[in-house]
């Protein structure tokens, strides 16, 4: 407990769109439980966006509202101030000025700590302050949290996970109506699941951003999204989701991050983005529409599972208030940086090398566009025999011929990512196929 | 960060059985973890048990062995008391001695704090320590502070779980191989999944215990583990295993508290374990063999859930040592209770009442022995009906009869618990049936 009488804490909001409004509705309707878990209350001082006219919804008596960032950031009785304004330049901006403002930050923004973390990580700590971001990963599913404190004692050996609620809606909804993806995505979009410009959704960069900051957290090693591969869900066919069922499979957009240690116990980063075949057993292959799930393995824990909303107004909101309570309680015990960020102190985090394509082991789901011609098969396996993959079963659909070409399906072994890659780079440039053929890894321990 | 340079912190273990052992391995295989993000190490001084014989498989140069836990506690050089010992008067004198010796404790006992946790809170919130007890939920899965921090922006509106290993794994087991309850349990316990005596398991203590710590964290609510019906999985046979998959259902041991409000906002408790049917397709119902899994719903984040091993050495040593992590971050800042062990300050905390039978509804599986003869069904169905409870549907297995009786199946329209109950107590007076007769509520919205 605070030794002295606790004194009032301090909010202030830049960005009042959705989830601004959602912060401020869990900070109005759930004071109650904030002060009885607290043991005081939170304030909202005063908030700042462009937009002074529409109405949220909420009522804001008491509370300063206009467009100057730069007054609220600079207001002495704004103790914590949530950047909820998105983008790049704009928000770094107003975090870099409220930690030199000495205030301390919560923020929701994935793509710009996935970008800038560092930099704004370290002149926080040099100002002995602190950044929230438990809303910018899985939304409302105190993950980070989870990796920071809960599984503290482990090497974690994987995070892997549904982290985004566009793509698991448009995967859900492919498989349960058997229509193609952009008619999917259109309905998608109509009923607010997806964006008008879905891009960094379904193209999995947001995915990734994600993946950098768990990556981060879970193995202690540097790593920008730009070094994650990606892959998004736009090439997924109703007939994959036909297959993948008839395989005991459904399919994912996972974010896979492993660490692998050599024999002389140097650690290289598995990291990458992508359509995955999971278990229909599975937990993963059980989360469905917009919902999130992360799974974290720890060398002592063993596998854990982490599953809830990953978006929306009230389930972010509820992540950027427990960041709020954490603070507020350090400000009142006169203190900041009890728990490094990013897992790990600071000094700690080190450039690791990803792990080379030869070290990557899994099956894969392949699925080529051949010329309906003799041949053509023994062609395609003669390549995967090439490089040494080894087929567990080819389906040729005669019935889903389009312009001449059928689609050749192809279920390995175990292999190498590099040995899968290399065949399909092969296989691609061979004249009865019409590529780019489209590999689905299958991920099975889970 | 501590503004000073960190001290050396100690640890002393009372209890060197299985979960003991697991946090020895867990502190000196993890310690390059443990340190890089505490920024100091956590040293294990001192181990007290009362076995000196067995060979635990672990090195203990520099830690001191014996039998004599008043000397660990008194010991200067710890500073935090992990009890391992379970039961109750023993471990609760060993607790309060080591909070009178100004020693900060770590338990995974859910046995004594479910019973005395109240008075041990207490002593330590007045001597400004901390007690972490992780492990004592769910083993190595971080439910507690994902209760008491990620979640803490919520009014909880339920929290349910499969709480027990042992019954999961019991349960699993049974609808994989058909066989009757207690050659399942048997063979559970030769592989080590159930112990010589699974009272506690299998008649639902062990998750009554938990579920009334989750109670007190997710609604403020004063309750002991005796206010919680509990009713455990003896009654379970292959037919149930059967029907529930005819129904699209699976069965699972699972504690559920509900936090109701009337229209004048007042708050009555929920809280019930017993086996139920959730969907096939739902998260819980793929939790299999010893895993544990909780879900919370709060009003603003959603559903969420949590999922991971609920016992087990080094899950449960990895519980326990992310309490000590936690806790000797406070000694070295200089601090203690920086949130409340409950969630909920323990002035905040409230005796509520339990709500009446009339407010529960659910839909449910009735299960009677009946004799095999003219009338029976339209007696019982009578009933039923006397009492209000609708049928959807109604199943007589005349291949099941034993000695006479025959099993009679109802799946019930949803109706109140005081209805199912009455009209249960009635059917069992009938003369032409022989009870008890088994229940099993089905919990949809998971």
């Amino acid at each position: 407990m605070a030794d002295s009488k606790p004194r009032k804490i301090g909010v202030g909001l830049l960005g009042f769109g959705t989830i601004g409004t959602g912060v401020v509705k869990v900070l109005q309707e759930n004071a109650d439980v904030i002060s009885q878990r607290l043991g005081f209350p939170l304030e909202l001082v005063r908030i700042a966006d462009l937009d002074l006219e529409t109405d949220r919804g909420v009522n804001l008596d008491g509370v300063r509202f206009d467009a100057d960032a730069s007054a609220l950031i600079a207001d002495p009785e704004v103790d914590i101030v949530v950047e909820l304004i998105g983008g790049y330049d704009v928000a770094r901006r107003f975090i870099l000025e409220s930690i030199a403002a000495d205030k301390h930050v919560v923020s929701a923004n994935k793509a710009l700590l996935a970008l800038h973390g560092k930099e704004i990580f370290k002149a926080a700590r040099a100002a002995n302050l602190d950044v929230g971001f438990e809303a910018a990963v899985a939304g409302g599913i105190p993950i980070l949290r989870s990796l920071r404190e809960g599984l503290a004692a482990n090497h974690i050996e994987r995070v892997l996970g549904i982290l985004n609620g566009t793509t698991n809606y448009v995967l859900t909804e492919m498989e349960r109506t058997e229509e193609a993806f952009e008619i999917v995505l259109k309905r998608a979009q109509e009923l607010g699941y997806a964006e008008a410009d879905p891009t960094f959704d379904v193209e999995g960069v947001d995915a990734a951003h994600k993946l950098a900051l768990l990556v981060g957290m879970a193995f202690g090693a540097e790593l920008t999204y730009e070094d994650i591969p990606t892959q998004g869900i736009l090439q997924m066919t109703p007939l994959d989701f036909e297959l993948a069922a008839e395989f005991g499979f459904r399919i994912k957009l996972l974010g896979i991050a492993k660490c692998h240690s050599d024999e002389h116990g140097h650690e290289a980063i598995e990291a990458h983005v992508g359509p995955a075949m999971v278990p229909v057993r599975s937990l993963l292959a059980n989360v469905d529409g917009a919902m999130n799930a992360v799974e974290v393995k720890g060398d002592a824990v063993g596998p854990t599972l982490y599953y809830g909303a990953g978006a929306g107004e009230m389930p972010t909101a509820s992540a950027v208030v427990a960041d709020l309570m954490e603070i507020a309680r350090e400000i009142q015990r006169g203190g900041a940086g009890a728990v490094a960020p990013l897992s790990y102190l600071p000094e700690e985090i080190k450039p690791k090398p990803m792990v080379s394509a030869d070290r990557i082991v899994h099956r894969a789901y392949l699925r080529f566009s051949a010329l309906d011609e003799p041949g053509v098969l023994s062609k395609i396996t003669g390549v995967l025999g090439e490089f040494g993959v080894g087929i567990e079963s080819v389906i040729q659909r005669q019935t889903e011929m389009d312009h001449g070409r059928v689609p050749v399906i192809v279920l390995t072994h175990p292999a190498t990512e590099e040995a899968l890659r290399s065949a399909m780079k092969k296989i691609d440039s061979l004249e009865c196929v019409g590529g780019p053929s489209v590999e689905i890894r299958i991920e099975e321990e889970i």
